[in-house]
Parts: C-alpha cells; sequence; structure tokens
C-alpha cells in the first residue's frame, strides 16, 4: 500500500536542522510552526514544509502599549466579603488579588463605574455614602449596617497577558518584561494592531499560515496576591470589558449594564451559572465586535497570499466558533488542543472553515517526557479517545506542540507517532466527506445549545474537576459513538420546538446550573414541549439532576416521565414502594458494570411502572419509564468508560425505541466499535484497548461473524452489497 | 443498702395473676395497666397497685358513631398527579387512597371545599372548570392545558382510626369491627365524648389513672389501596380538620385557609418544611381547641377522684407538651415510649405535669420475644442510652408495654428488668430535683424551637431514616451530657434576640428543612443578630447544610461565620486553596474516628484562618473558625456514637472558649461520662458500654484518678468539698 504523507504540523526550534528533517520524514509532517518562546531557523523556513507562525494580536509590543496606559484591557473585578462590625466599613478591594496584573481603574470615575453591594440584602449602596482612597486602594462605607457583608465591583486594568503570566511564571522568565494587553476597541490599538500587522506580514514572506494566539480577548484568568491561579474560566468574557464598550453596549442595545451583570456575585458568569438575558447580550455584543474586527485582520492575510489560522484558546473571547458571527470571520482554519474524543469534536465538528487541526497531547514538555517516564503509554490513551472522535467526524491535520528535541530523546515516542500519523492519515484518506452509519440522533439540552457545542461540563479546557466528570463522560462517549449528535438551548424548544429528526433528548448536570437548566423548568411552555414530544414516541435521558427545580411538589420537572424523583427531605412521610431492581433488561444487557461517578442520592421511583435497573444503599442510579408512548432513561451519572459508553449507547437505543437497530454495524465486545461508511462501502472494527479484542461484528443485517483485534487496531472491510 | 421500689408500671393480662404478683414484687412495680387489646381481671385490679385504665376519647363507639356520619373526622388529600394529554381531564382522586380508610365528602359542596391546582404552574383551576362524578370519584377538568400536570384537593371522611387500623390489619383482626374516630369538635359527639366519661368514671371504680390514649386527633397516617402505610407524620395534624374547624379557623383568625395550606404540594406541612404562617396558625387554632376540651376532660377525671395522664403518641395532635396551651390542660402525668436518650427527654423535660413515665422499649411483643432471641441485648442497649438522659434529667416512672406472659418466658430478661428497675430508682432516689452539674448552654436553632423540643428531625417516633440519622445524632448526643440545652426558632431570634446564657447556638439539617431554615436565611436581621453575637464571642456550630440558602454568592448565610461553604458549580472556576488538615486540634484530642453519616460533599474551605479538621474525597467534614471573638464548627454530620458524642461535646467547649472547663466531671474514656450532682455533694461515673472500660476521671478540680467500671456500671462517689 502507497505510504502517505501531509496533514501533519510540528512545532520546531532553532538548532535542529537535521532532526526536524527526520521527524519530516518519518512522520510525513508538511507544516511546521514555532511556538511562544521557540523561533524557527533560516534554513528549517526553507523545507519543504508549510510554515505557521504563531502571531500575537493584543500584546508583544509593551512599547506600544507603554505609550497608551488608557487603552490597557480592563476587567471587572469583586473585592472579597467585608462585614461591617459598625457603621464604617474599609474594604481594601484588591485584597487577594495580584498587584502585578490588576491596577484599579481611577481613571474613569468610580462613582459612576463601581458598585458596591450590599451582600445581605442584595441591595447597590448609594455611591453618596462611600468613597476611594486611592493611595490605599481602599473604600469607605459611611453608612454601612452592622454585621452585613459588602463587596465592591471595580472597573480595572489588566496590565499583563494571562498566557504570559503563566508562561513567565511557570518557567521562572525573571525580569522578562511583562507583555501588557491592549484592547482593540480603543482607538490607537486597534490603529496599531491593523498597521502591525500589515507591516509583519510583508517582513514574514515563509510564512504560509498565520496562526493567530489568538485576538483580542484572553478567557478570564485572574492570578491572586501570590501570583498562584485565582479564578479561571475558559468561556469567560471578563477581559472584554472597558468603559468604551459598556457605552458601545448601551447604545447598541439600547440599555445600561450593571457592574452587576458582569461580577455575577463573584461568580462571573461562568459557563455553569444559567445566563442572564443581560449575559447573553453582552456576550453577543462582544461576539459582534470580534467577528467585525477579526474579519478586517484574516482579509489583510488573505491580501499577503496567506492562510489565516486561529487557535482555539488563550485570546479566543468572542470568536466561539458554533455562534452567530464566526462564519463572517472568513477564517480560513482553527487549530485546538486535542486530548480526547470530546476536544477533537470541539475542533473537527466547527463550520465555515476549510480546515481544522489538533494539536494532540501530549506536549514536548518536561512534565511528561523525562527519564523513566514512558510517553508512548498515555499518547496511546489519547490517541485511542482521540481517533474514536476521528472516526465519526475527523479532523483534517493533525499536530503536535512543545519541544521537538525533547520528543525526539524518546526513540519509542518517535516511532509511535509515526504510526499515529499513519492511521490518522490512513482514516482521513477513507473516510474524510463520509458520512458514517448513525443508528440514532441525539439533542443535549441545555441553557447554552449549539454555541457551547462539545463544551458542555467544562471549567478551563481540558481539566478534570470531580464535579464535571460524571457529566463529561456523556460528551466523551458520544464522541466516538454511533450517534448524530447536536445541540440545543432551552430557549430553541421554547421558541422553535423540537427537531422532528431527534430521537433522544438529553439533559444533564446538577442542579442549579446552565447544564440543568434551573429555574427555566418552571417555564411551562418548555415542559409542555417536552412533555408532548415524549409521550408521542420520544425518547428522554436524564443524568444526574435533570429539570431539577423545586416547585409544586416536584424537584425533577420532568419527575413523571423520568419515573423517579429525588427526595429533599419534604416527602420523607411519604412510603416509597417501588424497590425492586429488575433482574435483566436490555440496557444492561451487554454489562452490569455502571460506575456512575460522584452520584446523586435520595434518587427514589415514583410508580410501578418505573423499572429500576440499579441501586445502592443512596437510592436510584439507573432506571427506565415509559411516557405515553416515549421512553425515559434516569442515569445518576456518567463518567467515561467502554461500560458506560456502552450502556449509555443501549439507554439511547432503548430511549428511542431502536432497540432493534442496535445490532448494526455493532461490535458485542464493549472494548470495541463498529463504523460504517455506507457512501464508499466500508466499514472499520475498532479496538479501543491496549489489548487484543475478539468480538462478534453484526454487519448492517444484524449478521454477525467474528473479529479478533490486536491492541488499538482497526480492521477495515468493505460491505457486502453496501450492508 | 435498703431496697427501694415503686415508680414502675407494668402491663397486665387475664389469667396471669400469680406471674403479675410475682413480677409486681421483683421489679417494685407499683401500677397495673392494661392495653388496646388486653384487660385486667378483677383480682388483678385488687393488688396493692395503682390502675392505669387506657381510654380512646374519639373511637371505640361506633354504636354512637355509626348515628352520625356527618361528624367522622376528616382529612384534606391530595390526589396523585394527573397529566392532561388533552383538554378533558379525568382525575380518579381516590386512585391510591385505601377506600377502607377514606370516603370522599360529597356532604360539603366539593366547589366550595375542594381544590383543583395545575401544578405545571401553581394556579388554582376555575372550579366552574371542573365538575365531580361522585359516583365513580372521579373529578373532570374540562378546559385543562394539555401536557400539565393537575392535583385535586379534596375533603374527605377517615372512617378507620389508624391506630386500630395498624393493629388490626397487623393482627388479623378479621371482622372485628373497624372503629370510626368522630370528631370533638361537632356538637353530637362532643357531648357523647362527655357524657360517655361521666358514665365510664362511675363505672370504673378500680382504676386510678385514666390513661388517655389519646385525645381527639390522631397523627397523620394514611394507608394505601392495598392496606399498607402510604404517610405517616408523628406531628401531622391532617386529621384534625373539618368544615366546623375551618369556619372557626376564619372567624378567629380573620382570614380563610386554602386547602393548600394544609395540602402543601402533598407534603402535608410535615415537620421538615419550613412551616408557613398560615399553617403556625392553623397548629395554634388547634391546640387552643384541644386544650380547652381537654381540660373539661380532666376536671371530669380530677372530680372522680383519679388522675389523668396522657399518651404523647396516637391521638396526641393539639396537645404538644411543649407548646402554649398544653400548661392549660391541667394533666397530671404524660406516659410515652423510650427507646433511647432523645425519646426519653421528650418526656422527661415536659413541664407543667405532676410527673412523667416513659414506657421502656422492647415492647412484649413476639418480633422481639421469640425463641432463640435474647431480648436482653436489646434492652440493654436502651437502657444505656436511655440512662445517660435519666441522669441529666429522669422521668417519675418507667413501665413496659405488652404481653407480660410473653416477657415472664425470658427468665434473664425478667432479672434484668429487675436489674433495671433497681437501678432506675436508686438514680431516681438521688438525684430528683437535683441540677446536674452542666459545663455548657446550647441552643438547637431552626424553624419550630421549643415547640418541637427533641423532636427535630423526627419522621414517625422512634423510627430510622437514611436521611435523619446523621442529624438525630446531635440530639441523642446532648440527651445525656453535660450540657444544658434550650430549642430556639428563628423567630425566637428575631423578635427576642439570642438568651444571655447561651454559650453555642446549634443549625442543623439539610438545606431548605425546617430544620436547616431555607429562604429564613435571606432575612437580615437574622444574619445580623447572629453574626453580631457570634462576634462578640458566642459559639456556632453548623451541621450538614446549615444556613443554606443561596443567595448573593453565597451557599451557606454563615459562611463568613463558619469559614466553609458548598460548591454548587457556580464557582468552579474559583481556585480553593486551603486545603491543608490541621496534625492536631482541641477537638479531635480524644478520638480521630469521625463517622459523619450520610455527610455534605464538597464542602470547602473560605479563608486562610480556617482550620481543617477532617476531610475526605468529597470535602471538608469537620472545620473550625474564629469568627471575631466568636468561634464556630462545621461538621457534615453526627450520627449517634460514643466517639461522635466525645467530639460534639469537644466542639461545643471550643465553640465557647471553654477548652479549660472541659475536663471537669469528665471522664478520659469515650464510653464513659461523669455526671456531677453538687447539691448532694455526689458524682457518677458511668459506664455506657457493655464491656468494662478504665477511665481516668476529673472531678470538678480538674483533678484526676483512676476507675474501673464492669460492663453498664454505675460508680457513684462522695464530691469532696464539694468539687
Amino acid at each position: 500500500m502507497k505510504k502517505l504523507s501531509g496533514r501533519v504540523t510540528l512545532p520546531s526550534e532553532e538548532n535542529f536542522l537535521n532532526e526536524t528533517k527526520e521527524l519530516l520524514s518519518r512522520w510525513g509532517a508538511d507544516a511546521l510552526r514555532d511556538s511562544d518562546g521557540t523561533k524557527l531557523d533560516k534554513e528549517i523556513k526553507q523545507l519543504n514544509a508549510k510554515i505557521y507562525t504563531t502571531y500575537f494580536v493584543a500584546r508583544s509590543h509593551n512599547e506600544f502599549a507603554e505609550q497608551h496606559p488608557e487603552e490597557i484591557q480592563q476587567l471587572y473585578l469583586m473585592s472579597q466579603y467585608h462585614m461591617a462590625t459598625g457603621t464604617k466599613l474599609e474594604v481594601t478591594f484588591m485584597k487577594g488579588y495580584f498587584d502585578e496584573q490588576i491596577e484599579p481603574d481611577y481613571v474613569h470615575d468610580p462613582k459612576k463605574w463601581w458598585e458596591v453591594i450590599d451582600r445581605t440584602t442584595g441591595e447597590v449602596v448609594n455611591p453618596d455614602s462611600w468613597e476611594v482612597n486611592q493611595a490605599e486602594n481602599q473604600l469607605v462605607i459611611h453608612q454601612a449596617q452592622p454585621w452585613h457583608e459588602y463587596t465592591v465591583s471595580f472597573l480595572a486594568y489588566m496590565k499583563w497577558d494571562p498566557t504570559q503570566m503563566y508562561n513567565h511564571m511557570t518557567n521562572d522568565w525573571g525580569d522578562k518584561p511583562h507583555e501588557i494587553p491592549f484592547d482593540a476597541r480603543q482607538p490607537y490599538s486597534n490603529q496599531f494592531i491593523k498597521d502591525y500587522l500589515v507591516k509583519w506580514l510583508k517582513e514574514n514572506p515563509d510564512t504560509d499560515v498565520v496562526r493567530f494566539t489568538t485576538f483580542f480577548y484572553h478567557f478570564t484568568l485572574i492570578f491572586n496576591h501570590l501570583g498562584k491561579e485565582k479564578f479561571v474560566d475558559w468561556f469567560g468574557y471578563g477581559a472584554s470589558v472597558s468603559v468604551a464598550a459598556l457605552q458601545a453596549f448601551e447604545k447598541e442595545k439600547g440599555y445600561s449594564l450593571r457592574p452587576e451583570d458582569i461580577v455575577d456575585q463573584g461568580y462571573y458568569n461562568t459557563t455553569f451559572r444559567v445566563p442572564s438575558t443581560a449575559y447573553l447580550d453582552y456576550i453577543d455584543f462582544i461576539q459582534q465586535f470580534v467577528a467585525q474586527e477579526v474579519k478586517e485582520l484574516v482579509e489583510m492575510v488573505h491580501d499577503s497570499g496567506k492562510e489565516a489560522m486561529m487557535f482555539l484558546g488563550d485570546n479566543w473571547i468572542g470568536t466561539e466558533p458554533y455562534g452567530n458571527y464566526f462564519k463572517d470571520t472568513d477564517m480560513d482554519a482553527v487549530v485546538g488542543s486535542v486530548g480526547d474524543g470530546t476536544t477533537l469534536r470541539i475542533i473537527s465538528d466547527i463550520p465555515h472553515v476549510a480546515y481544522t487541526e489538533g494539536r494532540l497531547l501530549p506536549y514536548f514538555f518536561p512534565d511528561t517526557f523525562y527519564e523513566g517516564n514512558d510517553p508512548v503509554i498515555e499518547a496511546n490513551e489519547i490517541w485511542l479517545s482521540a481517533r474514536r472522535a476521528m472516526m465519526r467526524k475527523p479532523l483534517d491535520r493533525i499536530g503536535y506542540g512543545g519541544y521537538l528535541s525533547l520528543a525526539y530523546k524518546f526513540p519509542a515516542f518517535v516511532d509511535y507517532v509515526e504510526h499515529i500519523t499513519e492511521e490518522f492519515r490512513e482514516i482521513y484518506d477513507k473516510i474524510k466527506g463520509v458520512k458514517p452509519y448513525t443508528g440514532i440522533k441525539v439533542a443535549i439540552l441545555n441553557a447554552w445549545g449549539q454555541l457551547r457545542s462539545w463544551q458542555a461540563h467544562t471549567v478551563a479546557h481540558g481539566k478534570w474537576y470531580k464535579q464535571t466528570y460524571s457529566y463529561y463522560g456523556i460528551l466523551e462517549a458520544l464522541s466516538g459513538s454511533n450517534a448524530e449528535v447536536t445541540f440545543l438551548s432551552f430557549d430553541d424548544v421554547i421558541h422553535h420546538g423540537i427537531p422532528d429528526d431527534i430521537d433522544v433528548i438529553i439533559n444533564a448536570g446538577d442542579a442549579g446550573t446552565a447544564f440543568s437548566g434551573g429555574e427555566i423548568w418552571k417555564e411551562s411552555v418548555l415542559t409542555e414541549k417536552l412533555r408532548e414530544w415524549i409521550y408521542h414516541g420520544g425518547g428522554f435521558i436524564g443524568i444526574g439532576e435533570p429539570s431539577a427545580y423545586h416547585h409544586e411538589g416536584r424537584y425533577f420537572q420532568l419527575a413523571n416521565v423520568l419515573g423517579v424523583d429525588k427526595e429533599l427531605g419534604f416527602s420523607l412521610s411519604t412510603n416509597k414502594y417501588f424497590t425492586d431492581t429488575a433482574d435483566s433488561h436490555f440496557i444492561t444487557d451487554d454489562t452490569k458494570v455502571f460506575h456512575f461517578g460522584e452520584g446523586i442520592k435520595n434518587i427514589y421511583a415514583l410508580e410501578q411502572q418505573t423499572t429500576i435497573l440499579g441501586q445502592n444503599d443512596d437510592g436510584i442510579y439507573l432506571a427506565s419509564s415509559p411516557f405515553g408512548s416515549g421512553r425515559s432513561v434516569y442515569m445518576a451519572g456518567l463518567p467515561y468508560s467502554h461500560e458506560n459508553t456502552r450502556l449509555f449507547m443501549r439507554a439511547l437505543f432503548f430511549a428511542a425505541h431502536k432497540e432493534r437497530e442496535l445490532k448494526k454495524w455493532y461490535a458485542s465486545n464493549i472494548h470495541c466499535e463498529v463504523h460504517a461508511y455506507l457512501e464508499i462501502n466500508m466499514y472499520a472494527v475498532v479496538n479501543n484497548s491496549m489489548e487484543t479484542q475478539t468480538t462478534n461484528v453484526y454487519v448492517g443485517t444484524g449478521i454477525e461473524h467474528v473479529v479478533t483485534l490486536g491492541p488499538s487496531e482497526i480492521i477495515w472491510e468493505v460491505c457486502k452489497d453496501g450492508r
């Protein structure tokens, strides 16, 4: 078979020419890139590869930024809670912030732009009754209510780019200057950004792809007074605020924002918060501005004959690729970090770009590449997860990040990447543009819908949280499965109903969060539409605390659909009769082992007709219920594992009344999956594990045969008669 | 030492004269009683013992009740939830109820007295748009909103006394007539109750004590269509409802109640619900009526030269002994079931009576007294728990229930009860009326306060619930400890502040319950008063989800006092820095083993100054924090155990800044306790375990000496110089 090449990007560095050549050849790479802190030699730039050059739009020009301190980026920050013990209260609002990053804005009148809130009552304190002592960074409230807690929401300048700050402090860069982020919305900065790009494009003829890292506003990343991370929200629009932005917002939307609309009780509208209308308006406003400005930069790049690529991360705020304005940017490509199937799908599903690229983990950094460690194990695990998703919707390119010279010291790793790149190209070559067979179509229902496709339950990209892994597993399971996945918001359902082709709707999350939905469940139009749709045959899967909002004797507002509810203590007086576990069931036919993660306590069955499939001392963790012609499944949680993925797929098919469709393009062994591509008359049997596996393989007719696969192996087969 | 006798009541039965005599003598009993289903022989009544006779006020007179079906007791009941799939909805409101117990009230106009609620919106459905089909026990809604859920709150007659129903069905009493409860508020019943008592008093000259079991209204106990318990609330005022009561309520309180005020979303105002003003008014109204009526009956008893004793249970609704009107009843005595220290204190702390009596468990019933079982073990366990409480506030009498003939078949048990009765009298003889030394005064703060003294976290009396044991342990620990205990309601604090002599306030419970407090925590006057008091040196212990109500960026409204809060998902973006566990601490000095029961997840420290004393993967379960001059302690839960009791006592002394007071009248061994009675110059060292224990005993000066105690032993010693 002809060896394929291309579709792979490598990082390179100075004084690494020969090894770079060798790896270019072995890994079949066709692009090279620099990084934050590494530069490419001239000779390297002359190799037969496209050159990506990292470009910072709104930082790394301190000579400019220092001339325009009034154009430094801004944030609204909330002070710590300060309790009054008398009528005078001094709030040291900078306490806990890092003065190398944050500086209060005294240019704009605090009386107008700041807000003091009595957090015991929620009332705003009249600005006449407080004053700011600038010398001490202190705000004094003169008529405080004793024993109430107060916070100050203050406007501040963010004078150090968070990513550079992180790298600087992590790598002990000493007196290397702190890069000052400037604001594209401000006149001088806006002009500078454009002028500089024109100049830079001319000065960098070797660059083929301008790798924007990224544009204007960094996701919210704030450090504390000890220089340690204090607040991180990968979706945070915090650093996009400015007086100019607030004024423009008022002009455009017809009302002004309060500081509290941004500060949000100190939660800063994280993606776990049910978004307020004001916040949705604000992010729409920022997205629109960013898209317009990005479009201009992209045009310049195009005019210079180069491509524009955006890194999904760092300063990506306002460019959300599933938002309404991303298509306007004319971006050529998006690149992002890929550590599993979900993060791969974030990238590979992005619409409106010519190509997507995933920067595969692990990074070539000393935390993985140290003596005695075998980076192949981690690389293999990540590749198996990512490959599942690749089989459904492939990236157009893959790449790596970090120090190539470090990876080079691990020959087994170099061999393994050679295998990965080869396998990637083989997959891509076969299935790019081919719609894989899907047995089922699911919609994930939460407050964010399509805007945050594949991004639910994420705090910081790729980071594990105890409170999120039990839900993140849903996305990970789906990312590489035989299901078409869409994302619906509550507003979509309320205003546009449920698309006809959906088989199963999933609502998953902790009570009160944007993912479960919170108070929206009191909206009768939402529950009406869902009940009607399910009653007439739809499937509904609730995970964790679905539809949770305590109202009129129900905690789960869809309790009658789910057949279960959660005991809050109010109905302890009511006997719980229905406690028998079903002996066997379609959903649990392949595996009895179900790890539901963090779990939810005190779930009980409401009705005789609820089928309990799993329970322990803490309550039910798996159940199913009929509802009219429809069906529901309740699960306490779904961390990612092969067992859970299988269980979940069976639950989806059951909820959709598609039990008879399950064993088409299906592997009996839970560590294996079958992906079929009927347009090209092929299917792949994939071993998702690092051990040899034997499985029955069911083709499209449901006829089975036995296949044995080596560790991580893919076997491609030709469909007979297209089935 | 002279053997004491008396203060013990035995159940007896027919044909059991000689054995009764023997047990009277061996157990030193001075009173005999019949039971529901047993009668005393004439000869037995002539023994040298007071005779208690069980008396039912509002049942067991079917000849009367059947003549006045309109005076049968009533309930408001809620139907199951019925979802409309079109505009016409048929609600089979009796579904799930037991037609031998419940009959809908068609005498009073359903249009006036019933309520149909759209539970999707919470709106009441206009009575014009529904009608009742009496023949089918069905209510038809004509203009239902499709996909909304509806319930019907209907007035019903309760035609079978719940206790007799329970006994009848449990013991297969076959065609024995169902006792019909009649309503003391109704004219004929009221007259009958009084006339019959007059007659009965005359006809029962041998009776010394009329043991009312109890008065008018049974706690709510509803069975389902299969004749199994459906709803049980030991505090439930459900069966006190009637049209007459509702009309009298309106006259007295100046407003009318809605059915929903009673039905309460199907929760029926269980004690876990934060009580509404309407419900508090209603129970006040019922208590007042019951007290007036009871007073009349008690007067008749007194006029006949007998004593009136009330059984705390069954038909006790309206007689709550810690309520405002109990003192008006002139009751001589209260008897109640005692299974541990908490249930003992419910009885022994009752004010305004001449004496109290505890009916010790186990009952002499076949569930304990069967061949091969040793009832001594259970009796010993119960006695050890009860005895702890007895050492603090003794009952005046103890007794037993069930079949004496059954107990008689277990000679070791007979011996053991001889020991218990002897030990009880010894304790009583020494300490009755003597104030025990207390090192600390605590107040338990919840929505109920004094009214439900020692009754927090109870669903059905003496019954274990998974959702309650982690809080019930607080009461059990305190019931026999060196602490004075009072009960405060939120309203007490809001309107009257915190009594001067309190050392530590405890708030404990699951979020939203009456015990934690729910929305009351938004009342700034509550948090102001608590913060002020703690700041100036008070102690505060929060257990479970204390002060929980999500508001203005805090979940625990006293988070700044507690130094901890609960992560709800909204602040995952905020780093949690303070994660070090303290190596050692005053609170954990005696035991490192802490079982916090059900636990609360995701508790984290807010401040550097929070001292974490225990945490696991789920979060912090034990912590302490300074607050001004005061201190707080957080615990995730406190099931009863000797270890937890010690830990809790240390936490109380620590919170109160009384560390130096701890080792006075104190045992180093956690299975032992020391109770001092300075007025009589004595102290007791008690072994609360069934094993031999050696302990250091600290007397009032803090000087220690070593004592070894046999299993369950008490050693009485004389104080030297009153210390």
